[in-house]
């Protein structure tokens, strides 16, 4: 598994922050997560732009993810240059310096039941 | 990020308004949702066609996208040339003037504890 | 969108119809379902064959959908030649005799609070 | 149905086994789940390779999935070589020596409602 795999660029349309939780945990906090697994052998900078719909697009927001690491990035937590807005519809590109693999999912905890929602994120190049 | 990406063509084959809501905010209303990433620098003309089981097809229902912006679209608020009908298994086809990238979302709160599904639509060029 | 759309191939390698339901309506009622669209001008014919862990497939099952229609086809529904069991891991394979787009939806009720999940099958042709 | 179908190496970005249940069954127990089929007329060897945030990755951990079947692998029942830690975030890398298909699922039951995530997994080959 010694050779890069996936894409350098990844879309995800979908995006929202729920505003409230049920849970107190920061594991049952709702949460928006790009999971990025880099497979191969060299450390992959990564670039995160958040499109809205009434306003200039947010970011870049830059990450390292480790070589045959994983990282499960939750735009919660995304500060600098500024922190993505909740209750507010947005979009992401994600654009990394070798090929990685990019998946959404949602974890929502507004009411006393969470749920979830998961797909790949959309792969831009070959 | 200046370049179009994604496909100007999307089907999402999946589709279904729930009769009803256990929320009461806009937020928490059962809906089901087309999310629009328009990454590119020109505004996109987006044009939806909904399938149904025993009748013809409604639409285009005609919308705009700015370029830089995404728009989370939902099927509950389409009302020209017709509402999409609530309780009734549908699918859509999108059809953009320029490169867009499509998600299919839907929010069920018919039960006090709400569900949500996502899936990347399906490109139909490339 | 005349030009028939979509692949003739699909996999869903997810397969469970939960035994329970807290609903009592069909609606409510737990079920997997294949999404089927048929935007073209011809109606497919649709097989299903269903593979199990440890006995051999079932089926074809045979459906028709219209041209620009979608049928939302359940396992649950499906009798002939043999009910699809419940409580039982399963795949599915799609072939149809057009090009058309297949999404896979389950929703699950055991539990009073219902869940769900949805993704586009996986494409096998061009 | 008898030329082989799929692709050999797929990805899954998300990865994460809750920590615990509410259901008392193993059928209502939290697991993450990868699914396969083998449409094929070959058994395939499956090797399944398990990365994380911060320590080298796991596996390979090897199962086969017979011709015309399917299986649905929880990592929650790994052992060989070791056990997939809960509550941590990772990714898995899927390699098969016929194509297959896989189906990432996710069932949820930490709190007294359980929720599903599915996603196709990512193909790495055509």
């Amino acid at each position: 598994m010694s050779a890069p795999i996936g894409c350098r660029t990844w879309a995800i349309a979908e995006g929202y922050i729920p505003l409230a939780s049920s849970g107190t945990t920061r594991e049952l906090t709702s949460h928006e997560t790009a999971c990025i697994l880099n497979a191969g052998d060299e450390e992959a900078r990564v670039e995160i732009t958040v499109y809205f719909a009434d306003r200039a697009p947010a970011g870049p927001y830059v990450f390292t993810v480790g070589a045959r690491r994983t990282r499960h990035l939750r735009f919660n937590d995304f500060t600098d240059p500024e922190p993505v807005p909740k209750g507010t519809d947005f979009s992401s590109v994600i654009v990394a310096s070798v090929p990685v693999v990019v998946q959404h999912t949602r974890l929502d905890s507004r009411q006393p039941a969470l749920a979830l929602l998961s797909t790949m994120a959309f792969p831009l190049d070959g």
